[in-house]
């Protein structure tokens, strides 16, 4: 039986009870070789599942046996991260690969995610896809549904980690994957439910309080707030925070104490 | 329970019962991106077991899984051929990295190689070791044990395919693994049961008919046959032959013409 | 002074004397490592000048020095040839590169081949764009400014070698570069001066006499024919012919022995 | 006429004069892509010469126009500072290249170095090798003459700056190169003037004034100080300091501050 993906806000999974467990996302292992990025170290601390690039936009084998290898000890869930083969430019410029070229090239970062996981003790769990390809895939069914087949075709218990109503989350249930919806802390939204972008005023919420209210408001009502004030009701079961600056990593912080106080359980969205 | 890796000669199996099966085995999808290497196709048609190079000495995503998809119509079996991350160099170029080090980079690329297999539909069921990794690995026991290590890790039911007489046969049966020992077709052997170094004379067997009849008597007797004379008892369960030249593709039909012709069954080590 | 680029056709510059000369050039050294592509030995023996792939889609320094080496060797001018860093596909998908970066992705790859060139005793006279990074020049304006920008940073006695009649050769002229035209001896052109698409029927002239009857008229009516019958005025001082396959081979050497045969004097369209 | 690599202490040029002047080096631009790597800004108010990475082991074409145009706005001579292809070992691992693959793979840096630094309206004035490249050529006169041979081939008024006391120094000035030796502001030195290895005692000087300290008197002796407290008497052209930590910024800083308080005047080796 598949999961959230198609329920409701949280709150009426539990009609008026306490809220259900919500979880809290980041990338890493994104260094590559001498170069590190990101405070790994802190983030594990924080998140509950981390998303490990794949060697191919970021990470190595190291990188990425020593990720797993922390987020096992630490109890963070993991998942493969997978990107365009260009480390000049961190997996953010879209390159064109058919969607049969994208099969192929996730289902290659996933399979060597899977190994260093199980070398490392650990499990991948699920799969979310990363800079551009994630970008393509949240507005081009074609490559959505590309990573979805080749995630199946890999191994169809791994679930999908899906940026929220977009077009990753009708590709994965229409190839019977277990989708799970995530939201972004620091990022405005449109009324149609899209990001900001950043070239825009209120593409970005850089206060780590208010970020931290506006995602427990969101995961509270079960609904994206867009920017004009509007709720997108959304079965969110993931918030995706990142880690790559002493900013980033305290708005994470404020972003899972403000959820624990409000009686959240912060956990994976899979076991 | 393992296998043949423990027992004599194939003769002796059987008592004076025809001959068991060998294995043909040759390296596969070792072009990258617009560069073809060797005639796949061709030796597709002639070899029962194909190494598939894993990305990162040659092959990509693409010609892995044609590669994979193609081997799985002929009926071909497959293993991961993992190498040194030097596409310049086509991974025969040895690299200074420490045994832990080559476990992650052969843990990475198994990983891959059962990913892509699964998309094409079929299945990694051995390694084996590529170029630098493997002549390290037949001499230096700390690279042969990393070598079984990753595979274990990643997946204990994966037979090893090792350089017979070398350091890869013991590191692979101290780990578990299953090991399956290869000679080679078209290559003098000192009596030490190593290779003529190919600056020597005797080390290149080039005429095609000579190679497969001294191939016939190796397989029959259970023993390599040294360029002095001398048998080396080895268990051999199968014969590397190579197709990147129309005189290797020459060589490679040779011999299984040669093995078929005195009942010998040419079959995967492994089904 | 600048050159042919503003002059009419060929016959026009000499009266009514034989035809003046006219440059043959060839994509060369777009091997890697162990990989080799085309036959650059075979081409060198027609060609007049050749584009030299520089490391980032193709070639590698052994590669480099070794072909401006027998370029020397048989008198043959030499180019860089620099494209998007895309081994894996060869520079034949558009990157998103923005202009200014395609200043420093083209100035990188001319300084290396000016190196390595001086290194074989040769010397680079000319840039000529590939794969996808010409496509793009030839349509986008801003691209090819971009190239020529920095084609003049680096060194303003090059030459540019342009696609004719695209805005490779404008970009070029303002940049106070030289410009030379070069057409293409297999494709067919549309009455825009474009080559038609590949999927559409008159893309290639397969037949290597046809091929080398249509470039004689071209060369000597100094005009591009399209493929109506239409003919499109064009200072046409360079024919690109290919080296990649025994057909193309063929070609090359019947365009060569046509213009010959006509009295066209085949030479570097620099010095 | 070539300079300071043959005569004695600096003092003994000038008679009782005072000091002439002295370089200060570091490693610059040896990020790539969205890697940073070292506070290149800060370190380049401190130094007055900048190695830049060359794209191979560090480095991209953006990041080098980028660390050319800065040296040039603070006044800081630039070199290029080859390194071997590996970029996930960042050049520290040893790679069993050729002498004569060497040369080329120096080549090729150089002048793509050379021709981004014309691109930025700087000027390339040495070469100094990288990491394992770099030891290696310390130690073996073969490596040290190819590295000192391509430099030669692609810019023969290029200097080399070379580890003192090494075999990078001989092979330089038996090519005809300007030859300009460095010291190690922060390393240890054994009686045979080479480093002190890292696991040994002694291997590093953490303390930031104590080195600047130790610096001095080196640069005033016209010797290296031993760990014994010998003096090997070397004719210093350059201090090389780091800038991949604050730490290391600082002790850049004090020797700076040393050198400059006892009246030596800090200049780039060669104008």
């Amino acid at each position: 039986m598949r999961a959230a993906c198609c329920v409701g806000p949280l709150r009426s999974r539990k009609g008026t009870s306490p809220l259900a467990s919500v979880d809290l996302n980041s990338d890493l292992g994104e260094g590559y070789g001498a170069y590190a990025c990101g405070d790994d170290a802190a983030i594990l601390g924080i998140v509950t599942s981390a998303n490990v690039a794949c060697g191919l936009h970021a990470g190595d084998p190291e990188i990425m046996a020593r990720t797993f290898t922390l987020a096992k000890e630490r109890g963070v869930a993991v998942g493969a991260h997978p990107g365009f083969p260009d480390l000049w430019g961190f997996g953010r410029r879209p390159m064109p690969f058919t969607p049969p070229e994208i099969e192929r090239l996730v289902a290659y970062q996933v399979g060597a995610a899977q190994a260093l996981a199980a070398y490392a003790g650990h499990r991948i769990t699920y799969v979310k896809a990363h800079g551009a390809l994630a970008n393509l895939a949240a507005e081009d069914r074609a490559v959505a549904d590309a990573i979805a087949k080749a995630v199946r075709a890999v191994d169809r218990d791994l679930a999908l980690l899906a940026i929220a109503l977009t077009a990753q989350v009708a590709a994965g249930e229409a190839c019977g994957l277990e989708v799970h919806q995530e939201i972004f802390a620091d990022r405005g939204y449109t009324d149609a439910g899209l990001l900001i972008p950043r070239n825009q005023p209120g593409a970005l919420i850089t206060e780590a309080d208010a970020a931290a209210e506006r995602v427990l408001r969101m995961v509270e009502g079960g609904a994206i707030l867009t920017a004009s004030g509007k709720a997108l009701p959304t079965p969110i079961r993931s918030i995706c925070v990142h880690g790559d600056s002493a900013h980033a990593v305290a708005t994470a912080r404020a972003v899972r104490a403000r959820l624990e106080g409000a009686g959240v359980t912060l956990a994976p969205f899979r076991s």
